[in-house]
C-alpha cells in the first residue's frame, strides 16, 4: 500500500515544501538524465486539461497545429547570431548514428524558430497566403546547470506557436493578443493572478524584437515567468530570406510572432494554491473534481451500491469523480484526497445512509457542509464556482498585498529582502539592472503601464538611478 | 494562389503517386535533416482523430497518460541485451552539451521499453499495486538508412503503451486485447480491414517473447505493419530487477507488455484510400466531413449569405465544414476538394440558390445528387455511413481477391510476383523465411490461424519445405 509521509511546512522550507508535495501529490518522478523528469498520470493530468483549453483557443483564431522536427542542422541554428548565441551553452548536440559519426553535427531543439522559419520560407513561396498561424505541442531540450522539477528542467513539454504576418503592426498586434490569451487563461482556468507586460532588453527572448510576458507571484513572493509572446519583426525573415510578394507585386521581408507556455505552469499552480496538505487543484482544470469516500463500507454492503449510484449521478452530470472503495482507516483516505489535491471531497458513512445525506468538504477552505443526498448536484456545481473563485481571489490579494511602488533604492533593496514584488521608475541601461541583480539578487521581471496597474503608481517619476523624470515603470522581483 | 499539380496515376508508378498525393493534399514537407517531417496541418489533423479515438479506448481501459524523458542514459540501454541488438545502429547519439563532452552518452529514445523499466522499478517498490496501465504520446527517434514519408522516418509521433502484471496470463490477456483494440480501431476509424496474427520468430520485436500485429494490404499489394502489441515476459523485468510482492509475501518478477501505433497509419490511410485526384479520408476521422464550394459567389451577393447559413446548420449538427468563398474558378475548387480527400462536397450556385435545393459529391464514387436544402442534415448523416461502409467494403474486396492460399514454392513465388498475399503452411526455421525473402523479396507478416481466417484454409497442410505436416500458417508478402 502506498504510504503518506509528512510534508515540510511550507513556511519552514519552501524548497523542501515543494518537492514533498510533488513526490506525495505523484506528480513526476527524477528520470535517469540528469534534470528530467517522469511526469507521471497525476501530473500529465493538468497538462492534458492545459492543452485542452489552450486548443479550443487556438481552433477560435483558426490557429492550426502541426508537428515539426526536434532536430536542428548546425548549420541552420547559426543563421540568426543573437538566437544561438541565447541557447548556444544548452544545445544538446548529436554527433554520432551508433558508432558512426555524422557529416554535420544535429542539435535538439531548444525551441524551433529557425525550423518554422524554413518551413515558412518554402510555404510561403508556394502559396503566398498569409498570415500564417501554427501551433506546435512538443517537447524541447534544454540543458541548465541547476535544475528544478517543472520550473526548470533538462527536457520539457510546452507548445510553441508561430506566426507570419505581411505588416509589422499585424505581427506585434498578434503578439499582444497571445499574452491576453495567456492571461486570460492562466486567471480563469488554473486561478493564478498574473502582471502583464514586456521584457526590458536584458531579459527579452535571443532573436526577439518585443517580449511580452505574464509574471506570477509565488507563495514564497518569488516571481514565475509563466508564458510569454515575442514580436520578432524581421530578424527571422532577413536572416532566412522569408519573403512575400506584397500588394506591389514586390518581394517583402515577413513579419513573425512565437509564443509559448510549458509545463512550468504545474510549478506555478503548486506554489500558488499548494499548502501544508498538498496541491490543490481549481476546479476548471482539475480531472477529478471530486473524490467520494466511503468509509466503513466493508461493514454495510448498501453503501457500496449508494456510492457507485452517486457517482453515477454526478458522471451524468459531467461531474468528474473517482470513488475510494478501499479498506484503508478513514484518515488515510482523507490524507490522500487531500494530498491530491481534488477540489471537493464527499465523505459518506453507514449514518449518512441512512440520514439520506452526505458530508461535503471543500480543499480550500476544508470547511464541512452536510447536504441533503437530493440536493448534491446543485450544491457542487455552485461550490465549483466559489472555489474557483476563492483560489483566485487568494491569490490575487498575496499579490495585491506583496507588491510595492518604491522611489529610492534604500526601499527597494528593503522590499526585495522582504520576498516582495517592487515597481520602480526605471529609464536606465543594462548595467543598472546587472548592479541590481548583482546587489540584490532581483530582476527586471517587466515594463508595466501606470494606467490601471494592480497598485496606484504615478502618471511620471524620477528614475531610479539616474533621477530623471520618466513614465516607464518596471517590476522587479526574485525569480524562479 | 496555390497551384495544383498533375498527380502521377497510381497504376503508372506508385511511388511517385503515393509523394504527389502527399504535396497536394499538403501533408507533410521534408524537414532539413535527411528523413524528417514537417507534419503540416492537413497530416497533424488525422494524427488527432487517431488520438481521439485512442484516448477513448485508452480512458474506457483505465489506461492513463505519462509523459518520460526522450534521453535514455548508454548504461541504461544496454541492460537488455536482445533490445540493444535491436536499436543499436539506428540510435541517434548524443555526446556533447554545447562544447562540451559529456560523461555518458545519451540516446534519443527509439522506445521506451527501459525508461518505463526504471520507473516501474521505483513505483512498485513504493505502492506494489498492480497491475499499472500506462501510454505515452511521444516522438521516438530511429535514424534508418531508405526513408520515406510517413513510413520510414527518421521521427515521428506514436502512443507506446506499457503495462505491468502480475502473471503472465494476465500480461498475454491485455496485449491481445491490445491487438484486438488496435484492429477496431484501424477497421472502424481508419476504414483499413487489417489480417491480425503473431510475429515469427524472425520478425519479433526486440525483447519480445511474442509480439501481435495487424497487416493491412496496401493498393500495390504490398503489406504495411499497421500496428504492434507485445508480450514481453519477464525479459525486462529481470534485467531491471522489478519485482514485486506476490499473495505469498514473496518478490516475484513481474510480467509486461508494450504496444504502439504510430504516424504510418497516415500513410496506410493514403495507401488504402488515395486515388489519382487526392486523398480520401474517411468520414469517421475527417476533421472537415464537407466542403462547400460556392459558385460565382461575387456575382450574387445572396448567394454567400445562404452558404453561411447553412454552413452554420451543419455546425449546429456537428457535421465540421469548411467554405470556399474565393473568386477562384469552379474547376479549381473541386479539385482543391478532391485532392484534400473531403468525403464530401456541397456545390452551390445561384441556379441551386433559387430552386432551394444543393449539389451534393461524395469524394468516394464521384456520384452527384441534387438534395432539397431542406433534407441536407439526414442526407449527410445518412451519406457518411455510406461512404465510410463502401471505403472498408471496396479495401476489404481488394485484401480478399488478393490473398491467396498455395501448397507449394513454384506458387509461391508466381502469387508473390503477382503482388498478392500468400498464405501457406510453414514450420520452418529463421534460414528458410532468409532464403524467401532473398529469392522472392517477401517477408513473413504474422502465423494466423486457420479458423475464420479471410479466405478458407485447411485444418493442416504439409509445410511448404520440410513437407511436414503442421496447422501452422504464415502469411507472407512484400511489405513497406
Amino acid at each position: 500500500m502506498k504510504k503518506l509521509e509528512k510534508i515540510t511546512p511550507w513556511k519552514q522550507d519552501f524548497a523542501k515544501w515543494y518537492v514533498d508535495v510533488i513526490t506525495q501529490a505523484e506528480l513526476m518522478s527524477y528520470g535517469p538524465v540528469k534534470g528530467t523528469m517522469y511526469l507521471k498520470p497525476n501530473g500529465y493530468a493538468i497538462w492534458s486539461s492545459i492543452q485542452d483549453v489552450l486548443n479550443f483557443i487556438f481552433q477560435e483564431l483558426s490557429i492550426k497545429n502541426v508537428y515539426f522536427p526536434s532536430l536542428i542542422p548546425q548549420s541552420f541554428i547559426e543563421k540568426e547570431k543573437q538566437h544561438v548565441k541565447g541557447f548556444a551553452p544548452e544545445l544538446l548536440t548529436i554527433t554520432h548514428v551508433g558508432e558512426k559519426k555524422l557529416p554535420e553535427n544535429i542539435y535538439l531543439r531548444p525551441t524551433s524558430e529557425v525550423l518554422f522559419a524554413d518551413f515558412f520560407k518554402k510555404e510561403i513561396a508556394h502559396k503566398n497566403k498569409l498570415p500564417i498561424l501554427l501551433n506546435q505541442w512538443c517537447q524541447v531540450t534544454r540543458w541548465e546547470k541547476t535544475t528544478n522539477p517543472f520550473l526548470r528542467t533538462t527536457e520539457f513539454l510546452w507548445q510553441e506557436g508561430h506566426t507570419v504576418h505581411e505588416d509589422s503592426s499585424k505581427a506585434k498586434k498578434f503578439a499582444k493578443i497571445m499574452i491576453e490569451n495567456y492571461k486570460f487563461i492562466v486567471e480563469k482556468f488554473l486561478a493564478i493572478p498574473v502582471i502583464v507586460g514586456k521584457k526590458t532588453q536584458k531579459e527579452r527572448f535571443a532573436g526577439a524584437k518585443t517580449t511580452y510576458t505574464i509574471e506570477a507571484m509565488m507563495k514564497d513572493g518569488r516571481a514565475l515567468q509563466a508564458g510569454t509572446s515575442h514580436y520578432l519583426g524581421q530578424n527571422f525573415s532577413k536572416n532566412f530570406d522569408i519573403t512575400f510578394k506584397n500588394k506591389d507585386n514586390q518581394l517583402e521581408y515577413v513579419y513573425q510572432t512565437s509564443w509559448g507556455v510549458s509545463t512550468r505552469l504545474i510549478g506555478a499552480l503548486i506554489m500558488t494554491h499548494g499548502d501544508d496538505r498538498g496541491i490543490i487543484i481549481p476546479p476548471a482544470i482539475a480531472e477529478y473534481k471530486v473524490d467520494i469516500l466511503a468509509f466503513f463500507v466493508n461493514k454495510h454492503p448498501n453503501l457500496k451500491k449508494a456510492i457507485l449510484k452517486l457517482s453515477d449521478e454526478l458522471d451524468d452530470f459531467h461531474i468528474t469523480n473517482r470513488v475510494d472503495l478501499s479498506d484503508n482507516q478513514v484518515g488515510f483516505k482523507i490524507a490522500n484526497s487531500e494530498v491530491l489535491g481534488t477540489p471537493v471531497r464527499i465523505e459518506i458513512g453507514p449514518r449518512d445512509l441512512e440520514a439520506k445525506q452526505v458530508v461535503v468538504v471543500r480543499r480550500d477552505t476544508l470547511e464541512k457542509k452536510i447536504v441533503p443526498t437530493s440536493q448534491i448536484v446543485n450544491h457542487l456545481e455552485q461550490l465549483f464556482q466559489e472555489i474557483q473563485a476563492n483560489l483566485f481571489e487568494q491569490a490575487k490579494h498575496r499579490l495585491t498585498e506583496n507588491i510595492v511602488y518604491v522611489d529610492n533604492y534604500e526601499n527597494f533593496k528593503v522590499a526585495i529582502a522582504q520576498s516582495r514584488f517592487v515597481v520602480v521608475a526605471f529609464s536606465e541601461t543594462q548595467k543598472q539592472e546587472i548592479k541590481i541583480q548583482e546587489e540584490t539578487g532581483a530582476t527586471s521581471r517587466c515594463i508595466v503601464s501606470n494606467k490601471d496597474f494592480i497598485i496606484p503608481l504615478p502618471a511620471e517619476a524620477k528614475s531610479l538611478f539616474s533621477g530623471k523624470k520618466t513614465n516607464k515603470f518596471v517590476v522587479f522581483a526574485k525569480s524562479y
